[in-house]
């Protein structure tokens, strides 16, 4: 049965190869400070940067250069982002790169303002934002997390090794995002694979989750069709421009909230990854990858049909002469053989976790899960059958 | 290849059995006039009138009964309302109904304060609207047209005999519309049905189109597969509360922009089932169903990938042993066949259509077409294999 919802997305996308012929437009909105937030030297190698000086200066804007934000953003981060925000009176922070430069941007808005301290406010605490925001954009060069038209926001508090997540209100997505599937060219192999299993992982999130009829699954099952079609077509060649923007308007889709928004959804995936990331910096779609066939083969049984349904709709499982049973678990034994396909990374040694840290990982990660609610024991079983 | 493109929707979406209950918070944002727009006695027949007046009164609201909007809005009657809304200085339009009501509330809007004559200057002449606006918003009691979530406004200019959609940018938008299931349970089933094909012919419009591998194409699959599933559901059951609710939200996923935005769209089914309207008033969602097998048939040589993609994907036809153009059949006679079990109407002489009048239709029909641009003769044919 479907929820009641409210959905209301106010971002603003433009998308395509002229898009940022925009900017100019959008930043007449918006007063003269400007905080440009980014991560490390892409977004200059391949132009970009300087695209967006040029941007801002002919707009009159004073330019707060604030780069070096890294994957995983981190609370000290953020926070040094804050500071300058209030101490600057910043009237816009436009973000540019990834997913992590976005959630960052989120980060310093609602906390520059905030008199109590944002991470156990927002980030444990879960309290509506009750001070004043600044403005987010963003311009995407990473298809993957989604963050550039909804409300979420990751941070790692590295003290505590806690990576969390919080999905914060309309006020506070990007007011506009500029997606130009060009950028995404010349990332590497690695972290375009990676980005790809974090959309993947979005898709899966919120199907692995209910038993009814509900109009969202069968969005699902074609958005992950496409992406998995779209996945090759890049591995054949990384500048198909149809297949890279197919991708980038995927990752938005998968989390502009419109497909999850009328049905329950999982997210221990997630949670468990972030506890991965959290202790080894590790890639977060890769933290995905690395746990998702393991988790879900921990706990098909409980959601069998949906899991089904997924190997025949989603991955072509043929069905004559096999049983419900065996049918989701090829499902899933397909989804392995994709992540190993596309280099996607399938062992969580890979990424560096070792023996001691499984303990640490499990007692750490929020408990939760769709079909079965995981304990802690559960949650070392599943890192232990993606450890080899 | 993916479209460069704009994507905005600001409408806010209230779904659910206690969606009415957030009318009066937005109620606030907006002045003390408020133009009720609505159809005949079958908002009062369910209550929902009366709920409504309840709550315009216990907000302070000075209310402006507009009753009357008929199935296929005319010129004449959108123009009576703007009249209301300048003469009194209205600040809210309120529309509460199908998609009839809703398009010639947003006519409305834009017409009120227009100096010159709003058909030639907004449905003829294409031209930006450049006069005051009032703001409009729905309670939707009918899912067919999508107009809830979207700036589209059809309106029939009776003495010209000529229906033409227009689809405004998204100042035009409804501010909000409240989506309530359980609204549309007392529908008579040919209502249901026509407003069932609207939605399934709106997500053929925009998939039968284009030879790229398009994320769009495999999303409007898995909608079509879903209301496929919901229209044999209301069938056994017209109080399936899931059922309706995925009907209801799929007519809004149909036409919020986000599925099309992507790719090149058709839109002809609708350009002749509006001229089939103009002559015989038929309810609209039934002008589509008598034509789309006809029109299909008339041009899938043109696109015969795609229709073959169709007929594999969204009726689960069997490939093995036929060729290409054997298969792109049956998906089609397949729609026949569902238009005909579910009682939509298969032949346009049942809907008034008559031997004169289909020269008269097929004259004044724009011509269009994805895959064959249509001539007239095209179009006098098409009518004809629709005729029986």
């Amino acid at each position: 049965m479907l929820f009641d919802f409210i959905y209301y997305n106010p971002t603003k996308i433009y998308f395509g190869k002229n898009s940022l012929s925009y900017l100019k437009e959008e930043l007449k909105k918006y007063g003269k400070k400007v905080l440009l937030a980014y991560g490390f030297s892409s977004i200059k190698k391949i132009g970009l940067y300087s695209e967006v000086i040029q941007i801002l200066e002919d707009s009159g804007k004073e330019v707060f250069d604030f780069p070096g934000i890294m994957p995983n953003p981190t609370y000290k981060k953020m926070m040094e982002g804050a500071k300058i925000v209030k101490d600057n009176d910043i009237d816009l922070i436009l973000a540019v790169g990834g997913g992590s430069v976005i959630d960052c941007a989120k980060a310093i808005s609602v906390s520059a303002y905030s008199k109590d301290d944002p991470w156990n406010k927002y980030w444990i605490g879960r309290k509506e934002v009750d001070n004043k925001i600044v403005p987010v954009a963003s311009i995407l060069t990473l298809a993957a997390t989604g963050s550039e038209a909804n409300g979420g926001s990751v941070i790692t508090n590295e003290e505590l090794k806690k990576k969390k997540g919080r999905v914060f209100s309309p006020e506070v997505y990007p007011k506009f995002s500029i997606l130009n599937p060009l950028y995404t060219y010349s990332l590497p192999l690695y972290q375009t694979m990676s980005g790809i299993f974090d959309i993947f992982s979005h898709f899966m999130e919120q199907y692995f989750s209910g038993e009814d009829d509900n109009v969202s699954d069968y969005l699902l099952e074609g958005a992950m069709r496409s992406l998995i079609h779209s996945t090759e077509a890049i591995m054949v060649n990384s500048e198909d421009y149809e297949a890279r923007s197919n991708i980038m308007w995927l990752s938005t889709i998968a989390l502009n909230t419109m497909l999850g928004v009328s049905k329950p959804q999982d997210w221990e995936v997630h949670a468990i990854g972030h506890q991965i990331s959290a202790y080894t910096l590790c890639a977060h779609g890769m933290s995905l990858s690395s746990i998702s066939p393991s988790y879900y083969l921990y706990t098909y049984k409980y959601g069998l049909e949906k899991f089904k349904r997924f190997a025949i709709n989603v991955f072509n499982i043929q069905e004559e002469g096999k049983s419900s049973d065996e049918i989701a678990r090829e499902g899933i034994e397909t989804l392995k053989d994709y992540i190993k396909k596309y280099n996607m990374v399938s062992s969580i040694k890979e990424l560096g976790v070792n023996e001691e840290m499984i303990p640490l990982i499990a007692k750490s990660t929020d408990k939760g899960g769709a079909y079965k609610t995981l304990t802690e024991e559960d949650i070392i079983n599943i890192l232990r059958d993606s450890y080899n």
